[in-house]
């Protein structure tokens, strides 16, 4: 499979792969385990601190993992993980050991026990700093503390769901700099 | 410009148009003033009720409209309107009536007095249910109380916020669905 040379990105960049919505693997530690999960329920939430919110809900065996542990990586897949990106979702953690059977190589982290996949385009380590809406919506508030991404390609071919099993394939970049105020960009 | 043949859609299924992350124009009313804002930081919270949520920077004028009226309304753009979306969020509503300088025509709603964007794609009414994230990390958490889109086409061709003036345009539909497990679908 493919790797990526990767280093080094400032976290306060990351929004230009999250804010486009695509579908990403959670990786998480927890007592000596590893595990995967896929997830579409996520957002940009501050550039600085770098702040993601995101929904997982309980039934996913991640949950109480990244809950306990307070740390995950948000791992960016490409097109050509289709097959992982799905499968991963359509099996559990409990039962299933996610890097094995997809064979995905899990790679130590710097900030966090959590694994990076190093088949993924760009990794994440995220600390949980908030858990306030928790039980009500089971929304967690992460910060990403390092990132890693490689220098090209530039962005990633990443997919988005629909539900229903349907994808949307991250399609062409459109520059509208021009019309933008210097202050917004 | 194309006036799309909407109809009443199932709040529950509005996923399929957020979860894939396209920027949208949030539009809102407060003392007989309209006001449209453009946003990317958005995330889908639950089917049923049909929860989003949302970060909105107090800098934005539509913030203390939302925030006071409670109310909102999330409008799909296409590619078409693209310079709608840019110049929407390249200036501010207490200065400039945006309806009428980006040609966009405001259509009353059912359940809320924040008006509909009739030359979007789909049209979501909501309801700002949960200000507890406000303050600290200015997240609203709406609930979707009435949807409208049209029955076709099925998917609108979105545009997806980078940063720095850069956008990436959806693609084409992929389905994995014979890799899904039935109750996952």
């Amino acid at each position: 499979m493919k790797a990526y040379k990767k280093k080094d990105f400032p976290v306060w960049k990351i929004r230009q792969f999250l804010e486009p919505g695509p579908i990403v693997l959670v990786s998480s530690h927890w007592k000596k385990q590893d595990n995967i999960m896929t997830m579409g329920w996520h957002t940009v939430m501050e550039f600085s601190p770098s702040l993601i919110g995101c929904f997982i809900t309980p039934a996913n065996y991640s949950f109480e993992m990244i809950r306990k542990s307070k740390e995950c990586v948000i791992n960016i897949p490409t097109e050509n993980l289709s097959k992982q990106i799905v499968g991963i979702g359509n099996c559990s953690g409990d039962t299933v050991d996610k890097f094995k059977k997809f064979k995905l190589t899990a790679e130590p982290a710097s900030l966090v026990k959590a694994p990076l996949i190093k088949e993924c385009y760009a990794n994440f380590e995220c600390k949980v700093i908030d858990t306030s809406l928790l039980k009500k919506y089971s929304f967690f508030v992460l910060e990403v503390v390092k990132a890693h991404a490689p220098a090209s390609p530039k962005y990633p071919v990443t997919l988005h769901y629909r539900g229903e099993g349907n994808f949307m394939v991250s399609g062409k970049s459109v520059s509208y700099r021009k019309m933008f105020k210097p202050q917004n960009l």
